[in-house]
């Protein structure tokens, strides 16, 4: 197990396959490899940039198989469970324990929006019956409900519900969530849109769950110890490139899955692994693929 | 085969369950018989009534199976698909079409928000794939995306999709579809809300998708009645039947969820089957059904 | 002072402009003389196809006095007295009465989004203080709040307000407002959307406020008409022709303008007045216009 | 002129009134003179805090003009003229010229919901036609839409627009818009929400425009000269202070406005000023100031 609460750069792995039904498991060995050279602290697979939700159950269950293999308790292993089905999700989670996993992340269920006296009582049930420690997942652009500050304290009380990965971009929920978790210091608050991730270290949080570490870990890394260690100049530094990477590459084409998109055509241009992506998306054609690599020279790399 | 456009009221039928993992079986067959003694054109199982995102895959398929068996072919079966996986959408839609189902319906994957290209793309691979036709389900307030009407105009050319079921509520999307869709007599246009049914069968549209028809299969066939054949007088009356039904029963609790546990906790008053709810929902605790109670016998209800 | 409820046709006027603080009088003299002459049953203006947030209140004021002025009592006058603060509407209503005006309308407050505890205290205070009836206008996309029905209810309590324009396009409210308010027969209720003005006439409803009545008055008069006298074969071939003009016109461009925009360089297509937009909005440029003009030939219009 | 880019804390005053029609200039004085005294750099009147769009245009002058009286040229005075129409903001800004105001604050028109380019178009119309410079206002919960940052970045070519004030809480947004506007360093970038100022100020922001400082001016200013001059221990103490005082007082009833409320009504507890609410909202009743009169005595005010 881990110490608590966990810190430093957690990537949301994203799933390479080569198919609506095939892992691409050497580029999967060649991502994890590479994060973990690059220093990360835990990888967090399953999650929305693992397009977790589109992928069927089989290649899931597979992917914790392989990710546990490869990982070799180098590292923790996060797994999303993430279900409208909460017997789904139990057996996501018996599988992850099976495998070696070290923990789960379970955002809402996604179909009706729960309200908060819901939430408190599935997310309970759910921790009651998981064979690992669980992790909140907020996520409400895709979710359509936040999980509340006040929520998240009474959820804290549970002793297998040992963190949150926050992904609603506001700053005001971050910092409402140290402040009411500040008499329970190993609750572990993850930050996910890398853009902010910086400043929330500086104020108290503990790490980054950064979809751009799947490309770029070391600098995340950086990134993470420079904010940690209150490297401000070190940080200016690293703040730009970080921000220089996110406008580059995330929006390229038009729709709200251009971020997935933009990463695993990065990915696949520096030789990392496949490019596929899950139904209902499609990877780049060639003219996004062309601006992807003007972009990935332009932020100097050599491709 | 049914006739096309299918026509009348096909109830989107509750999923009567005694735990998360257990169909009971008793109370679909009473469900279900009651149903078509009522005059039902078909059922629409694994819809939003039917908590099909909440329940497991194999009561899922249970339900295609036992459903299929306890129809015997008497009216149309329709079985939703609804997934952000394809994989598991293209094996929900074997079992449909292994145990005899006559159709099957899609709303758009909920988790990510598609664009209406994506959509185009992703309901012509699916509908291209499937071994059953397909109608199609927009309902946005549960998948953050409305199906456009051009985008509906577009997908009506794939000869495997037959229809669409509307539950917007948003009356100029319905009247834009019946324009639009002018020329293809054929294509089933369905409403989902039944407090607009009664206007949207004068309008030229062609049957209800009724939640309430769980409950009182009778009045909601009459009331297609009525508007099919344009006498206004019965629908007066009924149309007033029906608002106070839905101004009764689906407000009660203070969550999305209350209008199915509402109509749950009716059937289970009236004898017809369990109230029990999937995680992440429970039923009602006994004020809220006694509130139930009180709003069924105000409704005529002999219990 | 006119019949209750208030029945037909009644169009949200345009306001021409030929700058931002100077009215088209003579325009509107055009529009609205057309406009009667076509048999609607009164006007409406300062609504949200009036541009009214947009306009000074100099030019406001000016349109109402003009607007009276040119009506000639030959039919009732509405005004729209929408605004964030209660004085300001106050000011309005006194210049609607002093010209003579017959009504006025009101959206809740747009800026802070007010509960419905709230939004009952807000009109009830409103009502009381006015020197004319009052009609809500329920507007949930630019206000941010429904009024709900229940709230409409409790509100038709008040003997100054006396009916509600509903421009939500969604069928199950309206249909609910008929439910609740089926013992109050002098409450008018409107529609807004065109395209479901049929339907709703058809269900009891008392009238439409559509904007393509600036364009073709008679269209949408003998739309009203049909609905009423159930004579549906008349209502076909009319619903088809409103359905064209609203697919035709109105998503011209690419912002949530684009609709009045449609209508104003329509209108001044036909020579009926001036199409100058009030900042922060720019009439059509040159490409659009021309659009505007094929679609109007292909609508059978010759210009 | 104040030196640029501004910063610190510029309180964003709320508006002391007697009633709807009458400015409480006493409290007013009050709450300027305290303010100043606890050392804020600047004022913002006639914003969000300030009521501006429910009070009448002649209140609003007045509060302009004695603002500018009280505060006699010892801090920058920020007038917000956030308007619907076009003129109005001119009249708004014309008297804010008049009496000696430094800026100006302008929200985009919050009726229709702009496009970016109709957004471009109109803060540049509106820039180039005012007698002070200009800060943008993104406050997209009450707007409806964000001026994006490739917005700002464009927007910031024009002489006259000097800076923005963030409320949309969006960590994201705000690092996106330090990184795009590197190169401008006089471009000023002010934080609303207190919870997450001080770490836009860690980060580079300016300053912040905190409601709280309303009420303890010294505690807004302390935080920011912590954050400014990176010392950790006491920004730590500050940041719980400024949490406390938030999920304290911000909360009570259950509406939006809830938090000006609360604000005023802790204001009037303290003697500063009345605590009349413009309509559409009302003062706290009994019980909820009694639980603002508890909080504040909790937070270890002598009462």
């Amino acid at each position: 197990m881990f110490t608590k609460p966990l810190r430093g750069i957690i990537p949301p792995v994203i799933t390479p396959m080569i198919d609506n039904d095939t892992l691409d498991v050497i580029g999967l060995e060649n991502l994890l490899n590479r994060m973990i050279k690059g220093g990360v602290s835990g990888v967090f697979i399953l999650g929305t940039s693992g397009e977790a939700q589109n992928i069927s159950y089989n290649v899931r269950k597979e992917l914790i198989k392989e990710t546990c293999r490869i990982v070799e308790k180098r590292i923790p292993v996060l797994v999303g469970i993430t279900d409208t089905s909460f017997s789904e999700s139990l057996l996501l989670a018996a599988n992850a324990a099976l495998y070696g996993a070290d923990a789960l992340v379970a955002a809402p269920p996604y179909y009706f929006a729960p309200g908060q006296a819901e939430l408190i009582q599935y997310y309970n049930d759910l921790a009651n019956q998981l064979p690992l420690p669980l992790f909140l997942y907020n996520m409400p652009s895709h979710v359509k409900v936040m999980i509340e500050p006040e929520t998240v304290l009474a959820l804290s009380e549970n002793p297998n519900i040992i963190g949150l990965k926050d992904s609603s971009a506001n700053g005001v929920y971050f910092q409402k969530l140290i402040y009411l978790l500040r008499n329970k210091p190993e609750f572990t608050l993850l930050c996910g849109p890398e853009e902010m991730t910086a400043e929330v270290i500086l104020m108290g949080g503990h790490g980054g769950v950064n979809g751009g570490a799947n490309l770029f870990p070391e600098l995340y890394v950086a990134l993470y110890d420079a904010a940690a260690s209150k490297d401000f100049e070190k940080l200016a530094e690293l703040q730009s490139q970080v921000l220089r990477v996110s406008l580059s590459l995330y929006n390229i084409g038009k729709y709200a899955s251009s971020y997935i998109k933009g990463v695993k055509t990065a990915l696949n241009l520096l030789g990392v692994c496949s490019d596929y992506m899950a139904e209902p998306f499609h990877k780049f054609k060639d003219a996004e693929r062309a601006v992807v690599k003007k972009k990935l020279i332009e932020l100097g790399l050599d491709i």
